[in-house]
């Protein structure tokens, strides 16, 4: 082998190198129709888990809570309000993301709290950005609000998709259900909660997904992207 | 070297090559306050557009157009339009997430048209399942169809931020902009587009930048998952 040759193989096992991981998942990955029922093991759900908590979000507030669901007589409730989409009892895990339906000056506090607490500052020390965010959110309504959260749990349910695919875990989200009976199934309501989309976590059925093979369908870059 | 200590050291280098990726991504990355003016390379701005393009969406929609702003004239006029945040200026591109505010029956048909193109279909083998959509978006309010559609977006702002972070490309999301005005500057409205979020890429700025070495502040586990 001359050094030309060696050269090239050299280069040709660094641009495998450098592939990227987030394209190799988000091309394995595709909605599953069907699932196995096989359970997705506890470090794979644990780190699909820390993807979500480590999502950004605006101002970092994380304006909603996961329900992560293995319990199957909920879940079979689920199914019904969400138009029986097999994949919500033929995974192992639903997740709904769930989103705030206020933001409350206590939340803030509590957040800040957090922010004060993990970088080691003074108490009050960020009370004119707190102000800020309490006036912010104090001049909006519910609807604004849940709408708002719900696109920051939207930025989560994005991570949560490649992150599963890492994992090799099949991921499909839904925004097929009543909401009104997927609120009162978990009690979201009470909460100040409200369902935003929820993510069937398990394992593709090869034989009765008839999907499984189906081609990606994907607009090509000159009609998604405009460069100026 | 006896065979357990063999043993211990592939366990070990087996664990590490186990971690996530998508992990350590979001881990290294932070949403920059200011950056130094360097270009991305056209290879890793490339692989953040890819990803974008992968993500999932509901039904498969993509119903937004990604605006990839490197012209700094441009860049100029929207900073004034977005609180001055100077990533806009001092990151190489800046991309903006428009939503689109109506689905039209044509989109619905050049998506499936895309759809048997791709996958080898007959022409008119989904119409039932068109028909359904173009019924659902017709009794839609332009409001509601944006709200949907800057969702979508949302997820793939998500894979975006995991995606520049694999590239070691810092990223910073903005939501606090003039909607009108950035959509006036960029002639949206007459798209039928809005801003629905703004992407800073460019590198960190290690001696401006104050935030640089904070540390990362999220809810722990406990209080943002519920097991059911």
């Amino acid at each position: 082998m001359n050094y030309l040759t060696l050269l090239h193989v050299y280069t040709s096992v660094n641009k495998t190198n450098k592939m990227s991981t987030t394209i190799n998942s988000l091309n394995w990955r595709y909605a599953a129709k069907r699932m196995n029922g096989q359970q997705v093991p506890a470090e794979k759900l644990e780190n699909i888990l820390e993807s979500i908590r480590l999502t950004a979000t605006s101002n970092g507030l994380q304006p909603f809570t996961v329900l992560v669901i293995e319990d199957k007589e909920t879940r079979e409730k689920l199914f019904k309000s969400a138009v029986k989409q097999p994949q919500v009892v033929e995974g192992s895990h639903l997740l709904v993301f769930a989103a705030w339906k206020n933001i409350t000056p206590k939340q803030i506090d509590t957040y800040f709290d957090l922010v004060y607490a993990e970088r080691g500052m003074e108490k009050g020390a960020l009370d004119q950005y707190a102000n800020f965010l309490k006036e912010h959110f104090a001049k909006q309504t519910e609807t604004e609000i849940f709408n708002w959260a719900s696109k920051q749990a939207y930025i989560a349910l994005g991570t949560a998709l490649v992150s599963a695919a890492e994992e090799k875990v099949d991921s499909t989200p839904m925004e097929g259900f009543n909401p009104a009976e997927v609120d009162e199934i978990l009690r979201l309501a009470e909460k100040g909660l409200g369902a935003s989309s929820l993510l069937a976590l398990g394992f593709r059925d090869d034989h009765a997904d008839h999907l499984v093979n189906a081609k990606k369908v994907r607009r090509p870059k000159d009609k998604l992207f405009v460069k100026i």
